[in-house]
């Protein structure tokens, strides 16, 4: 785990169109007044992004770019990849360039870093509780409003893997849309129709009746709603390898691995994205610079 | 508080902006294909928004945005508005439109009510903890990159204040500046000169010999970061009113109220805005809707 | 066939935003300098959109919002729904509203109208040759830049299936993704890894050998790359149900019943949206309008 | 004809814009995440871009931005440039970068480049058709949308001339602005009077009755609607000079020869832009690369 | 001149889009928190649009769409259309609708109609001095960067006609290309022979000698740079109707009659746009209001 | 003054997007087809920025950036800083790289720097006028929209200072929002309520008994409004220095100087970024360039 790989880095240009928003948001069409005030032109420096508690990296592309945006020559030197543990006190990477730059840039660099390192580092406390099971921890959609790409690249990098990016890339056959379409196999058997043949279907059900229903009209997967561990077992068992089983609801690290040991496939976590604290990581300018 | 308040309004403009951009995020150019798959359009349906847990409200105007994005006709009565708090179980809101534009719309809607009702909710407790002080509890620029104004509306929502929006609109001058202008004097100086009139300068001081030196320049406020309580205390009594005093570092639900206690006007908390778990809200459509 | 499904809509922010972006490169800054010379401010005006030729109609969701940009009280009435065969010299819509808008509005109106439906016509014309057969006639990722899921609706609307929409929905393996992996088993077992449970696989082989290698690790599906009819056979023998099989390469209508009839499940035709010429479609005023 | 001249180029900043949006229109949010599963990161990749079928070359500017925007050092060598003959077979430019970078941007690249070498190679047709007439091929404003100006430039590169680009540049007067106006004459003397003095004037008859009316009052260019060749032989010796004649409807390769012969000066095509099948081109990476 | 005609207007969804902007520009992420802290939500009020100094109205489009935006059911009646004079002290619009929006919007909306009321002024200013001759006031492309649609309307609105809008829409050649062509024919006959037959081309000359090689490529206009009166005159007889005439350089109130008194079409004004000083109009809020 | 401090440096991002925006307003989809037409590709040329008239400079950032929109290798030499004087006929910078580059972003650059030094230059004659009094030059939020971070640029380029940005980042009260509020008092109650710590509070006050009344309310400055130059005396004695006072109304470089004698602290004048005339800078090309 020593480099992270393509699948933790974003496009190019989307890191670029989010990081310059988030910099106009902090910079105002003003700018940073303060250090405008103190900071000579031409000043150099230099620093160290550093954890202050233990955690899974992960956001480093877009604090580099955070930094890159204001001093395009910036010096910039990762430590630990995203994907890998720090240690607190321990520097995650490197920064030299125009003063004033890091300055401005700080906040913003450590804004994200913080935040996707925090999701990573949650992940990966999930990941650590099932280990040995067959089962995989997966994200939802409850992210925050235009940070999902980099939030669920933050789940993989804790480990995790992502479920479906939006409500345009997979089909997931909820209650409502199964009252709407009049029942399970209407729902599932219209969904099929409409899909393309690369869109997989998953839907939720509630109960042992409710997923045998959904069985006999062949989706991709089926989602376990709010199941008691022992009807998960059973459900398992049910599906017998016809579908992609996944666990949701009620799920957090006590509850975990019982869930895990039910031999389900996935078990999606909210939490990974919509609660997970900041992992606390600072960044120390060098003395004299 | 029965009434929200203007304050707890963002610019209309600004809103639409956000949540379309949010909604692109999920649709995709596809759109939500689960439900072109299932609903029959032109279905009507009903439902609440509810409260799991018991907290504070934040960001009713822009879940109201969400649906209204996609039925421009849609009905949204608020029953407990921004800065109430909700018991859990109880509905927030009512919401009656096109069932497709409902289902399709919801989890925006949730994303950022969770969201700002989960920073509301932790703003709240810091409140109630030091309640009978004169102390304020205010936030940072510790937000997530683009959310900053729904972040710090959600902190007004639990009764806090906000601090400066961004690098743009007060100085707030740290040790790095210092460093960089030479000395606290300097760096106090060269701010006002260069201040407009209606501009801010607070300094960051970390001794009692920092905040003398800081206060024979006259900032509007100082920032006494990381100091402990017994040192609070006497820079308290050193400012003697001469300054607004904001308290910073270290503080958590445990140590706000001793650190409230030294007479400080202000604490910032980082956590309100980066670590705030999510408010468990849920949408539930009414049977038959 | 009479009402054409929400599978026909696309999500309307994105067909106002591209609409939008459409009448300003048509009108500049300056605006409609004609219109605005000649035609009385007020002036009332109606027409119908009508076929020059027979064909398929599909865009009619786009041609109606560009009328209603510049005019929000419109009236478009519409007579031949998208995904139905108009004739030619018959009337697909009707509109009525302000003259200038009217006017101003026409050609980009029928610009997105003529273009979609003459990519349904064509995907139409693909799917009679093949009835009775149990293949589907899909699209591929080339077409005109900015106006995929319009493209994509039109397939649609023709009788067609999409293929994955973008890089980002699905995995395809072609020959150099291969190359780069090692061998087929490699870039399979990879892409599988790294894969979300509701991410599809599919590779591309062109030899039967291929096939077989591909196969032993469980694609989602199979790009049976400018294979030979007879070769064709072989394959869909070969695969026999494990997954899902598309012919690609060397179709046109004169081939394309031959590689139906080889028992593919799907065939691709990057004609349907590259080379598909326009469906002639105008708009009449009515006299005295 | 050996070096594409500036008039084949587009302004740099729009290049870029449009090729972003269409490298974010297949990458969305989540990239490339076959490339990401299978290609070795900083692996380094060639090819050649190359013309299956014989035509004219178009929109090189376009693909070279589109592989530039993913790897900024990317290497493009043309050997065929913007208005020039391609062989079957023959390559048009050489690309050279990394291996990644190089996958993801092939589709957008030829989308353009495919596109844009099929207007070019119909308008390159019509002018052979014509060879040894004074007339010229001109295009319409029946565009696809956004991309008029890639268009635009398509046609100048196949050997023809652009007619107005949009509805702000030009005025051109049809039978509804006429009957808006009162009369032919009336609708030319309002246009004069607002048009700047860098404003053309040309207007739309359909008889000889209506030319003369129209000559009467001075117009810069007449359009000849949809008249047989006679006419319009007609309407050559009565305008004398007298304005810019344009021939338009009815036009396709069989019949544009006649009509230039009737001594038009301009013969306007809406099937360039609107009806051009692609040129196929492709791109073969290197054996090795 | 009672009613501004269309040629007054400008494109509606670019002047919304351009309000926006503005509107963000001073309400930031935070709005109007004056507005916010002192304005009962729902509170109504009425005012009055009026001029301070005798002027010639323009930007009342714009004006309205400011407050629209924020109130999109506000009453927005026009006194004195765009084009017409008004006397220092009379209204020329009246606003009624939200209180807290018709604050908030009110700079905005003043500020547009200020500046373009500002330049028609001027711009009449010309035309009264030259009136009874048969020059025309032109303006150029000195304008204010992003707002030239704006500043071009307000030059109409004042009397005046446009010249070209900017770089695309017509050919205006000057010393500099005359240089890099090689000579006035080359650069004259280069630019014809790439031009559209809608594009007008005219060409700067000095002197009379330039003036007559100029003229025997048949220029559509000539711009007489900087001529004195007498040459002018002379010019003006060399040309002798063969090109139009446009004068330039050294053009004020003072010299402004005698120059049009040459003969000239047009005389082309820079400060009409880069230095109109603001016409001065308030909005006064009713009593009780 | 010799060097441009900081301060007269806007964020690049910002100036790049607003640059971006200027040159797509002169270039449109098309592009400079003058040049395209008449200046050999790869040609180089130089020239210099010079004043025809003495004034301060403002703007060298913009003017640079405009130019290296089109060539990012262009060579920009600045002779005369931001903020210093310039004397009629010298130059102010000088300029190489892409002949066609430097024709085609001459206009916008120059627009820019124009308007921008005008401004400084007024602002500049302000405080030429008061020099030896206590008193500062500031502006207001009457500036060009889209334009208010450039115009506030050039007003601290010419020695004056900023009153708030906008509607965000301070609170002004005016009468207005004191009728909505109640009284004075009850509106400066209010806004120190909900404004955090770090936002100052101004009110505008029209006679002495107005402004005893806000001063026991204890508001961080007043507006002094139209007051006679005996009143504002008054008004400063009535003061004694509890807050900041602001002279406005009636401000002209006639009367500018008796004004800051009555001892106010600032005096704002609308007229620096709504009527200041541009100062002329032309663009010479060198010989043989």
């Amino acid at each position: 785990m020593s480099v992270a790989g393509p699948h933790l880095r974003l496009p190019e240009l989307l890191v670029e169109k989010v990081v310059a928003e988030a910099l106009a948001e902090d910079l105002g069409d003003a700018g940073d007044i303060t250090t405008a005030a103190t900071v000579t032109p031409g000043a150099r420096a230099s620093g160290a992004i550093a954890a202050r508690k233990t955690g899974v990296v992960a956001g480093l592309q877009i604090a580099e770019a955070a930094f890159r945006a204001l001093d395009e020559n910036v010096d910039f030197e990762v430590l630990i990849r995203d994907g890998e543990r720090v240690q607190a006190g321990l520097q995650i990477a490197r920064v030299a360039g125009d003063a004033g730059a890091l300055l401005t840039a700080e906040r913003v660099a450590l804004n994200f870093l913080g935040h996707m390192s925090g999701i990573a580092t949650l992940t990966s406390s999930y990941m650590d509780k099932i280990s040995g099971t067959r089962a995989k921890i997966i994200d939802t959609r409850k992210t925050r409003p235009g940070l999902r790409a980099f939030e669920k690249l933050a789940v993989r990098a804790g480990g995790g893997l992502n479920h479906r990016f939006g409500l345009f890339d997979a089909i997931l056959i909820k209650d409502n849309h199964i009252i709407a379409a009049g029942d399970i196999g209407a729902a599932l058997d219209k969904a099929r129709e409409r899909a393309g043949h690369m869109v997989k279907v998953e839907i939720e059900v509630a109960t042992i009746a409710e997923l045998r229903e959904a069985l006999s009209h062949k989706p991709d997967a089926v989602l376990l709603d709010n199941m008691p561990v022992a009807t998960l077992k059973e459900a398992v068992a049910e599906v017998a390898g016809r579908a992609i089983t996944e666990a949701s609801g009620g799920v957090n690290l006590e509850t975990v691995r019982a869930i895990a040991e039910t031999g389900v496939d996935l078990i999606s976590v909210g939490a990974l994205t919509h609660s997970a604290p900041v992992l606390d990581i600072g960044f120390d300018f060098d003395q004299g610079g």
